[in-house]
């Protein structure tokens, strides 16, 4: 799926709601268990319940490797159950070596006809770039995620290569600190690094809903990507405070929602109660598109 | 496997070779495409020719899932096959918010009967303590991985906590830069603090061979850790570098070939290529066994 594509998906829709299938078959109504497939018939009655309101949604691997093989083969019918006109996100969160990546980008993107996959960006470049050689395809690369372990590295400060040649290698040992000596946070490094490796027609960015306040220093290293922002609703990020530092041009933003959807309800009437919950947060992404992207 | 079962192996074979089976179904020998799985039996050829000579097997994740849910079965098949006494690794790099980490931990440890997981710290402690919570096994934590791309994060200096609250907070402006002025690199943070996460019991750390230098500084952090090795062989590390730098008292190293090892040969004889390949990286092992160890 194109950029524009995903864009005017948007606005028909007047909707950039993703949801998020982590579906955990100790967890989905109890009436299911009588399919063969358990788990492939909840994410198909969440799907028809809700696939005029959202423009994507994301299956979560770590969910259906819990179920071996069988579990795989859920997924991939998942993910072919999804309707073409859909951004369909492998939340997978893969990275390695580059003949390693190579054989990931195969697996989702040739294999299981994803438009998209979640990858991690600590390897660096090589591990990242062979998710970016399939065209019409898409890199979403974490940059600040939105767990409490986001702290433990993604917001520790780097030296600058600018203080680093002044400080490290010695050239001005003595001179006093300037008043601007904050160094760039990993993420923001990770960031801004990782935009230059492709552009913002096949990268997209994770932002944890759980820092809006990150999201302005974001924007200014890139103005123009997309970027999926998790951690709306159980996690407790406010959309609110992402719409208004997120948003830009093209909207800008995919917000996720998993479990706060998906599990709304726990009856035979799940999936309606998952379009209740999807419609709420519509409203308001609806208001926010009315202001911006429709003037 | 606790961790003085696997010295007493590494002691038995005088081998502390870890072979990967990053198993690519385009370059196995061309006879093995008659067997109904032919990389199943491609492993188990390998597993039968080596499985004195090495204490550890490390499938590669990727290279089974480009193969769907076939492939995710041959890798349960494939551990099934190896025996008990025999150090079994997931290559899998996998990481996410706990709630999904907990469920990868499951798919691996509980469902594939592995010893251990490849994991990846960028989304910090939450993503790493689900897998430390498994009794008797192991989470190993990439630090510093063996590819050109480490150098774009992993090796970026950051502000010490130290340098921190002196310069960016304001107390010590306009003091000198003392001559120790060196940021810790977030390869050195990354295993500093997650070494505290678990113990040498239940963690290891990836520290990729074309590094050998950065060896004594990880062993200054972390003395008593074992270190899962890659990247000797088709990627250019050197072996007696690792070694020298690397060895601690219960050996404390796990040297990984793949393709160097498993791909010796291309014929007929493949498996037996693969132990003549096996039994030169060995030799160098047992030699150093010797000096250091068995002494």
């Amino acid at each position: 799926m194109t950029r524009s594509a995903l864009f005017e998906e948007i606005k028909k829709k007047q909707s950039f709601l993703c949801i998020g299938l982590d579906t955990d078959i100790a967890l989905i109504p109890k009436h299911l268990l009588q399919y063969a497939d358990p788990v492939l018939e909840f994410n198909k009655q969440i799907i028809e319940a809700t696939k005029d309101i959202c423009i994507s949604y994301k299956p979560n691997t770590a969910f259906y490797e819990t179920e071996g093989s069988k579990g795989w083969e859920t997924l991939k019918k998942t993910f072919e159950y999804i309707p073409e006109n859909i951004f369909k996100i492998a939340d997978a969160k893969r990275g390695d070596i580059g003949n390693t990546s190579q054989k990931y980008a195969e697996a989702f993107f040739k294999n299981m006809n994803c438009d998209a996959v979640t990858v991690s960006p600590y390897l660096g470049a090589d591990s990242v770039k062979p998710f970016l050689k399939y065209a019409g395809k898409w890199t979403i690369i974490l940059g600040l995620t939105s767990n409490e372990g986001s702290n433990d590295f993604q917001n520790k400060e780097l030296i600058s290569p600018a203080r680093h040649d002044k400080e490290v290698l010695g050239s001005g040992g003595g001179e006093k600190n300037s008043g601007n000596s904050e160094g760039q946070k990993l993420y923001e490094t990770v960031i801004q690094t990782a935009s230059g490796w492709g552009t913002p027609e096949n990268t997209m960015f994770v932002v944890g809903a759980t820092h809006p306040e990150a999201l302005t220093k974001i924007r200014n290293i890139i103005p123009d990507h997309y970027l999926l922002v998790p951690g709306v609703g159980a996690q407790g990020g406010s959309l609110t405070e992402i719409i208004h530092h997120g948003m830009n041009s093209v909207c800008g933003l995919i917000i996720n929602s998993s479990r706060g959807i998906i599990y709304a309800g726990s009856g035979k009437d799940f999936a309606e109660k998952a379009r209740e919950a999807a419609l709420l947060i519509n409203a308001e992404m609806k208001k926010a598109l009315e202001l911006t992207i429709n003037n």
